[in-house]
């Protein structure tokens, strides 16, 4: 409870090409008209917004095999690593604002080209770790973690504009949470790598305290490697954040999705948090919009020191009569 | 995780004479539109479909003391309990889809009859074990476990169109899950007889995972026997399965509904499956009706293998560039 | 599950103006045609409505530094502490509906008057424990404790018809459940007399079991005392009791809520029960209003001996044919 003085430094990703439904770009101003940057500079944070990030118009994006948008999002995540790696060069927790959740490539790859070899903590219904050539949708926003794992480099084909891309990532490195709608590859997958999951049946079985401490245990055994925390929206049920490209049932309560950035704050190990697909043309009312952008919110204010028995300045004195 | 190779008998049970509300005998073809069978095949079970089951027209059907409906409730059941017999001689893990509770009168009698001592576990906001003299309303969807045990025999008078039920469950094989409105004769009926039951109190207590572990501890004591899974979709919380005839605030979450199926499905001894009680013509909304569906589905594919982590079938490869 | 033999002397408190909005006052009332004393009733309860307090029409009340309603909330609490005294003194469970949270200051102040000692169990989404001079907002609802700790007496500044007030509750008496909106000034009181508190943090990281099952070990090291209970309707998830006047995102479930008053109905040391700040005026439809009225109805019935898994009277017996 103590004042913070931690820096973030804060990219808009307004990119949606990794997936078919157009909004998702709309996502990172939404979330700062909502008053992340205030709401974080209230906490004791020192603020730095980068902006939005330009992106390359792709005007000739034909599909590689069933990929659709390959070039347009090998280039935007090319832009985005620069720019995370900019954000950690100046010595700040990266603050990555979606977009579409194939922005994890640049993310993380720029993340772990700034400062090294990385733990990833990857909260999400999906696990976004489809090859290219296991993809059921084609939809580049389910496979971002495929092209990051270097246990995976000898299934991924040669795609435009992704030669940058350098496997940075091991499978052992990597801790998923809240799974609930994997595909069999994805499975098949997970297994065969023996990717640590925690999907939605032992969220049930251990409560998600224990899938926390369980998480920093098992990452921290390999090291304390700075964490990379990838966090869909969709990772949390759909009653409570609607305003998303594919919600499924069953997932995180309000609670517990805020729990675990809780926890993970208070590891001192964050290093840089996507806060993807958020997005406000899905849901259908206004509130629904808001109680999405809202949990959002909520969410990058707990990894930032924000405490639900609250917070107060270490310089705090009582007023007396 | 491995290929799944479980076969299922559906029974379709339309029929609602065992409350006063219509719609309920709407329910098995709701839940086959919402994709059963095909959900189920492509788990990787064999499914027969053995189609909705016609029930006799019983036009006089006076109320016997309060209880009304006994002639249509009498005769279904033994029409039912033949089906199921039926579905079990065939080798298949019957599904019965309902209909009213009143229903697994047929069920369980018919289940007992084909493979002989069972254990039943009934997931339900209510106990459904007032006996013909203790019923306030009447409605004989209250009543089922009243006919079926053994230690309540001397308590149930002579019904017309009930003779041929023979009580086969011994209250040491029966298990409660999720009670919540439990009228007072019934409470001290299971307090009278010990019946084990997880009411909505022990489930905020020990949590579901504990909850079915000691649900399977309990049982698995008494021998390993058949299980027979009644399943009343009003144990979950109506915020989830709105459409249904007497829902109770304060039930099971989606999750928590989903893994108890999970769960007794990896025990390998579930013989039989009763999911009754959705009725689309309650609800308010589409949406309401459709939520409550697909969780009636959901549910039963987790009785038949489907995992929150994924599937994958054993001969999967994953394929190269 | 035996015969209730329990007493409840019920006062509603028709009173608004420890906050701005306009509404609480009809709580009392709407709780009622719940239905409230004859479900107690039936629960083996001899109940007894001492009616709607009438408080005087303080005409002139002009705010005192940031603090507004200062005389009417002084006046109408000194009221209430009387008649809870009164209630203690019939030998009654005293139950004070509400109106806002600033009549905790009189009913309170009264049951301590009358039987000496008390443990408090606050259960809110707010800590409402600023003192007069901390105040953003200079609403009385959000002080109360203050005025009550011996440990605050210092820092309360003297206010017009609040001399009655002497402070009667012990820092080491007091435990908070469901914290999740704290002021930075009631932070470093909190920590500052090592109040025990369990935010929702610790409601996720231990689980309602243990927290109150902590919440009573704790209180009786400190000897068996009486305990006042006071429950503001906000501690409650929003998306279940939406009719209050502050609502915070991720609150307790309609569940948890329960668990804690059957948990202390069994302590036997219930003595006083708050329950407040159900405002009839909020929430946008009939439904939300019926959803925060029923809860507390099912609040105050668990308190006195309402359980899920049924009740039935040590008379009983089984009808039979
Ligand atoms: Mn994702
Ligand atoms: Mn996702
Ligand atoms: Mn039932
Ligand atoms: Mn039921
Ligand atoms: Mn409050
Ligand atoms: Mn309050």
């Amino acid at each position: 409870y103590h004042e913070l003085q931690r820096s973030v430094g804060i990219i808009g990703a307004p990119f949606s090409k990794g997936q078919p439904r157009g909004g998702v770009e709309g996502g990172p101003d939404r979330i700062r008209a909502a008053g992340l940057l205030s709401r974080l500079q209230h906490l004791g944070c020192a603020v730095k917004d980068y902006g939005n990030l330009m992106f390359e118009d792709v005007t000739v994006d034909e599909p590689v095999g069933t990929v659709k948008g390959v070039r347009a999002v090998g280039s935007a995540n090319q832009r985005l690593s620069e720019a995370v790696q900019g954000v950690k060069r100046d010595g700040h927790t990266a603050v990555m604002l979606g977009g579409d959740h194939s922005l994890a490539i640049g993310s993380i790859h720029g993340h772990s080209a700034a400062v090294g070899e990385l733990s990833v903590v990857w909260v999400d219904a999906h696990a976004d770790i489809n090859t290219p050539l296991t993809s059921y949708t084609g939809n580049l926003h389910g496979q971002p973690m495929s092209y990051l794992l270097h246990e995976l480099h000898s299934k991924i084909p040669v795609l435009p504009n992704f030669s940058w891309i350098k496997p940075c990532v091991s499978a052992r490195d990597l801790v998923y949470i809240g799974l609930r709608d994997v595909d069999p590859a994805e499975h098949y997958i997970l297994k065969l790598l023996g990717v640590k999951a925690f999907s939605m049946s032992e969220m049930d079985r251990l409560g998600v305290a224990r899938v926390m401490e369980e998480t920093c245990e098992y990452l921290s055994a390999r090291g304390r490697k700075p964490i990379h925390l990838s966090y869909d929206i969709d990772a949390i049920d759909p009653s409570v954040t609607p305003a998303t490209g594919t919600p499924v049932v069953g997932g995180l309560t309000y609670r517990e999705g805020v729990y675990i950035t809780e926890h993970l704050c208070q590891t001192g190990l964050l290093s840089a948090v996507d806060l993807v697909e958020v997005n406000p043309l899905r849901g259908q009312t206004e509130e629904d919009i808001q109680s999405t952008v809202r949990t959002a919110v909520d969410l990058l204010l707990s990894c930032f020191g924000r405490l639900r028995e609250g917070n107060h300045s270490l310089d705090y004195s009582l007023p007396v009569p």
